[in-house]
């Protein structure tokens, strides 16, 4: 049995991770953190865990997360750097789901996130968790940073055709689309129900914090040599409570027929447990993935022109978070990397 | 492994029979019939599935029914009747999902359902699926008409209640509310997400066609003697996918107070594995059991006046059919009872 | 023109005001305060008021509100009180939309609102703004209480049955369901969409606010000598945005079908503007009343037994606090009673 | 008074022509026609009109039609093409709502609609009824061809950029999604509220009906001489009733900074009634045009790159469909454009 605390336990990735923790028979579940919440019972915040989690949310205590084998963050950013670095030297593995480690380039992340990073050395250290890119290297990692719910989506979509230097990467379009959860679970105005059902809207459209992430990760799949991708990127949120779409716009360099792309995505993601290329053409919808680690992707060639389509859905709680931590888990510590993620979507 | 088909299995209650057997570790699923789709993968029609069925529909064969252990109807009323006498003379067990089998007056139930039954002897043998009341029966069945949803919904809320004798059966009333699920897949107008959508509103209200189930159900549980039970039942349709809420009000007979009321509800479900009662005066909420085979309750006495408010929730495709179905199953097949039945609900 | 201000204009029943006021050709609006937001522009909060207010919040000065012919005051309990004499006795009228003048009884107010009245002889002297009742006591009012929108919909809903002495005032049954703006627009981890989509459950059953208005008022219109309206209410919160239903239910004390109450309504509400009898055995959507003033009824007897359903909607912004605080304005100031409300539901 | 009918008046165009005339000051309304349901009361079908509309639905008669002033066709493509020829000759005056004359190029409405056309000389006389392009056209037009939702949202957002030859027409990505309503009236499956709650999916992006609508209208606005604008249009379906939003991204042929795009677009716009141009960097909400004939825009440069992006929200029932309809009567009959339009939307 793995030893596995959670620091941060009362957001949504926080209860999502704590659904699949619950369910994975080779963890036991030793601690979740909350300073605000500390001595309630989980499962009066959260009563689908009735029965299913007897833990009360603690004060973090170092002492007994050095007891563990791993460690995740479900915090905001700033908090995992901080303590971190303890951590590793007492031989605890951590698994970030926040941004603070995602970033390579420290100034780009103290840019974007308006802070002084407390541990620029660790950052260089992580290991980008996108098992589809980088599985060898997430198996020894110490620490590991888990990327975000639209770099995972829009990652996804675009690494066949950047990887195959098919399109140019200089004018990448992502139009892409978040439910509610993907904002948080604070009590701020703008994500009143009474604010957001009947209603769509982009924002952050003028600069998002997962630009920096999603160019980088994109610049390293591409062949040596290349343009380095650039992307506009507009997030909007949705009047749902889970799931993320991405819809990609790419212009071919070449010629290239719509049967040839979607060979490269299957053959791309072959074996790929959790990436499901549908049929060319396809429209993949967020519901079918609710719950699960699964990305469905879809591509088409509209009117048989030059600018190439992908469709990419995940859960943003799921393979855009929470799900996708469990899966580093699983390789990290040896495990079939499916155990506990192979329910199939609630649908309807 | 238990030998499972399931007879119509493009609806809501199939879909979501098909997500839980998916993942049941001692059932083989050999066959789902649909006429009109015959030949459509099932993961065609519900992409959720991809990777967990590789089954096509197929055409409704006698033989091939007539070689499995247990048979599912999630069909719609007036199809079971006509083919589970054959089932059961070849020795399959059945679980009907509909609405065929559990009326036992059958006068009634052509009144409600408008059409003749085919096979009223049948109506008489089968066991009413409700475990919390009749496990030992179940365990023995051959034929199973499994619970509406809300019957299994208002039941159990007032189970303890009736039991005991402590309210009035003659004046009961039950202002209960669906997901649109509960109306079925069938693209009706009235069912379009552009009708339901920031829209509540009764229906059925002058005589749904539970009322007659659920006042038969109860006066089964009434002590000898008691006058019949009574109620005033308003269904009313949610703009949500899953869920069902109970609204169930009773006068009792003679002074109790609140902790009275809990203890006897308390002590009436205790190791009841899928009755969870909250503390009293809580307000359970349908997410916190969606996709599960749980029923939360609370007991609550407003003003601590003679009237007592029950609040129940259930997911009406689980509790309220198809988990349901397979918790039946599990008794039948001398299995774990709570075997396939054990995540907790994706909230949120 | 009459000249109006309104105080605390932040809320989802300032700017349904706001809304309703923009369209009113009698009407001039002076002022809208906010201390929080004094200098924002209201279309800045409210985009939707773009082009049809110019004006920014301000302050609350009470020599500019004294300088009007009436004022609004959309705040939260507690407010008003403190501000009303002041402005009564400069011969300003006053509509509170708020709860502080609703209950004649002080001790009762106090104990359900949680501290002390400021002004207990106002409460004697305020009018109950529900014309349906009060109409010719309105016109003379200079302070209106403006009714709850659970004691609206409830009231018009049970009127008929208690003038006439029909039903046994002793045993009223109101489960009543309320869109989410009915919980106001604060920043509430509760109310966030992620919280409340696809989710359903009651609140408040122990015991609601409401409720003692609804029992004060119903007390006005029963027969001399009638045991007084007991009634047990529970509200619930509706995955929606705007909306009130109420399913009350109420015991006949002698016989009468269903044609003899139906005429009983219509007659009651003949010539009433925003009372809308369908015709019995009708299930009235809220959506049929989305932003309008109206009320729409139905009463139906489930199996001719002695139980009589009413099935009432409005929506709760609108007749349950805005529009109707507008038809009182219309009422008091001499003007046609509709001025102003006259648009049909917005559908779908 | 205008004397008017409405052809096809049972879907969601249909009703809410039906909301906005029936609050039209000089519009007297005459018959609605649906031969499905002729003799249905219309406020049976659409219950928000009761006391706002007498009428019942009739079968449509060419003499009754030949008398009014006006007719609308709110009618499935086809439809308007066969009845239109007689009523122009009889000098009613015609504003389809439908498709069946947007397209001048009749080979390719055959193509894209799968049927012969069987007027095509209408297609050439009639006037494509987007005011902000044709307004003194429509003035004196007998025939309306009434642009499709899509096609409003994402002229009027490229419009100012095409006119003035700033960006690349050979490279322009629409991404945009729409209600539920946009689907239309009709019972299917794949559009019921527990298929599209809580769910996002691309549709049609393989090519949609309004891409041919979009690029022939987009060049001509164009400078002679120029490249035909070319478009990659992926619409999307919305768990919303009401609304669209269109995310436009263009690439500058030159040097531009967001001030000069933003005084274009205000300069573009003055003057405009219902073409709202909010602050550069804004996120316009599609429910801050709910219900009305609005179309909000913000234009943003992300980065600072070479990447306009243009927001552009419409109600895809008004501006995009009915009340563009009543605004198009409003100047082919010479009353104020913004006659019975000028309505705030119903927020929250």
């Amino acid at each position: 049995m793995i030893k596995v605390a959670i620091v941060g336990g009362t957001g949504y990735t926080g209860v999502e991770l704590l659904r699949l923790l619950a369910a994975h028979p080779e963890v036991e579940l030793t601690a979740i953190t909350s300073r605000a919440l500390a001595g309630t019972p989980v499962a009066e915040l959260f009563p689908n865990l009735r029965g299913h989690c007897d833990l009360a949310f603690c004060e973090p205590d170092i002492e007994q997360l050095g007891r563990c084998d791993l460690v995740f963050f479900a915090t905001p950013h700033g908090v995992a750097q901080a303590q971190v670095p303890d951590l590793l030297r007492r031989g605890v593995r951590v698994i970030d789901l926040s941004a603070d480690f995602r970033i390579k380039d420290i100034p780009t992340w103290e840019q974007w996130y308006g802070q002084r990073h407390a541990a620029p050395e660790m950052a260089a250290e992580a290991v980008y968790g996108l098992p589809e890119v980088n599985r060898a290297a997430i198996a020894g990692a110490q620490l590991i940073a888990c990327p975000g719910c639209y770099p995972t989506s829009i990652q996804l979509g675009w690494i066949p055709l950047l990887e195959s230097g098919l399109v140019d990467p200089g004018r990448l379009v992502a139009s892409a689309a978040s439910g509610a959860t993907g904002a948080g679970r604070q009590g701020k105005t703008e994500l009143l129900f009474a604010e957001n059902s009947d209603n769509f809207r982009a924002y952050a459209a003028g600069g998002h914090r997962h630009l920096p992430e999603i160019e980088q990760e994109l610049q390293w799949v591409q062949p040596a040599g290349s343009d380095p991708a650039r992307v506009t990127f507009v997030p909007h949120l949705l009047p749902m409570v889970r799931g993320m779409h991405a819809t990609l716009f790419a212009n071919l360099r070449k010629e290239a027929e719509i049967e040839e792309l979607q060979r490269l995505f299957e053959s791309r993601y072959t074996g790929e447990p959790f990436v499901d290329v549908l049929p060319a053409g396809s429209h993949p919808q967020t519901r079918t993935v609710r719950g699960t680690n699964m990305c469905r992707l879809a591509v088409l060639q509209p009117g048989g022109r030059d600018t190439v389509v992908v469709l990419s859905v995940i859960d943003n709680l799921a393979k855009g978070a929470s799900a996708q931590a469990v899966q580093n888990m699983n390789i990290m510590f040896g495990l079939n990397e499916t155990l506990a993620l192979e329910s199939p979507a609630l649908l309807p």
